[in-house]
């Protein structure tokens, strides 16, 4: 639908491909270093409140050694999560990206150093929520991650299909809770594989486990690949 | 936290304010065309999945005569929204934004007069699922509601205060799922006051029905404001 904001877009894009121009540059140069490191980085996209702490603090209660894993949080404000994981005991730090909607490469490179990688296997991002704005930013990730709570309707990959189709893998969350709702999975999967054909999916709950020992298996051997081609 | 990127920043947000100045002469014209027809203009954002079509679903259903409710759906893709909201029978026009992350009043200027407003008392735009990138965008509306939904946990007005701070109304959904989750409803509405004093805040569920009838109360009380003062 054409519009009078339209019209006057193609100088912003102009400017917006510039920028993400340089981004992939910066996400790059970030990825050598994390595999210089033998570090997987993991990137995870989300609507806001689609459980990415919850399944976080999972990780480090009983997935992985809290001592080998760096987290890096987003958000446009507070830092909450991070206070919320940091109780777990790893390294994280929180970006307040104010009125920005995403996570920018420039801003791992910075946060990644701050936050200090030597003797980390695993980094991870939890990205700013939102379903839009971070799907077009690499930040240097090996993995990239989009989580969908089974509350949200199986809708969501046909409409938001910039984020879904750039995912290695979907999780879909809070499966504790579909017996309360009108969800049906097959239907949110058949979804996902029609505009994310690529991604594995992964159904998890954080608040009862199920599928958790999946996902870690996941993430162990996507961190094996890491360490065999250094 | 300064990054390369943000260095950046200040030329894209001169262009931004630009668009952003263009984006509220449309709105209040739009404002006074709706307002010369006796419309009341509503424009619902929240996370995807919150609920908003649902919402939509039962005011159509059980709330307001069909015939006098125009509705606009924004969507990055996807016509599902506009579907599922016509088998109701009022005027629905969808308005695909790509990669857009959110509704400008250029959109709502188009898509208005192409929806027709002969006989409307009630115009409703729901905006694309994002808790960020809508707040900044004057529509042209009256009343702005923020929806958020009890799977998506009590924080969210602290860590999108953009959103939370321009609404009108804070509408709390999916209140049947509660009993399921370790939510703390007195928490979510303290976090809203702390944000967004302004905010009325009523709470709903589209399910069972609770807290509708004084939804539509709001929404009639507010016509009713329109009506007076035109």
């Amino acid at each position: 639908m054409p519009t009078a904001a339209l019209d006057a877009m193609p100088r912003t894009l102009h400017i917006h491909q510039r920028l993400l121009g340089k981004n992939a540059e910066i996400a790059n140069r970030n990825r050598e270093r994390f595999h210089a490191r033998r570090l997987l980085t993991v990137n995870i996209l989300s609507s806001p409140g689609s459980g990415k702490t919850a399944l976080l603090e999972r990780l480090l209660a009983d997935g992985f050694a809290k001592d080998r894993v760096g987290i890096i949080v987003g958000d446009l404000a507070t830092d909450n999560d991070a206070r919320r994981l940091s109780r777990f005991g790893p390294r994280v730090i929180q970006v307040a990206t104010g009125n920005i909607c995403h996570l920018e490469a420039s801003m791992i490179d910075e946060a990644s150093q701050s936050l200090g990688l030597d003797g980390l296997d695993l980094l991870i991002i939890e990205n700013v929520g939102n379903l839009v704005c971070p799907a077009g930013y690499d930040l240097g990730e090996d993995l990239r991650v989009v989580l969908v709570s089974v509350t949200e309707g199986e809708d969501k990959p046909l409409k938001y299909p910039s984020a879904f189709k750039s995912a290695h893998v979907v999780v879909i969350s809070k499966v504790d809770l579909a017996p309360h709702l009108d969800f049906d999975r097959a239907t949110l999967e058949a979804n996902v594989r029609a505009v994310a054909p690529q991604a594995a999916i992964i159904a998890v709950s954080a608040k009862t486990g199920e599928g958790l020992p999946g996902w870690y298996s996941f993430l162990r051997d996507r961190r094996a690949h890491v360490v065999e081609r250094t």
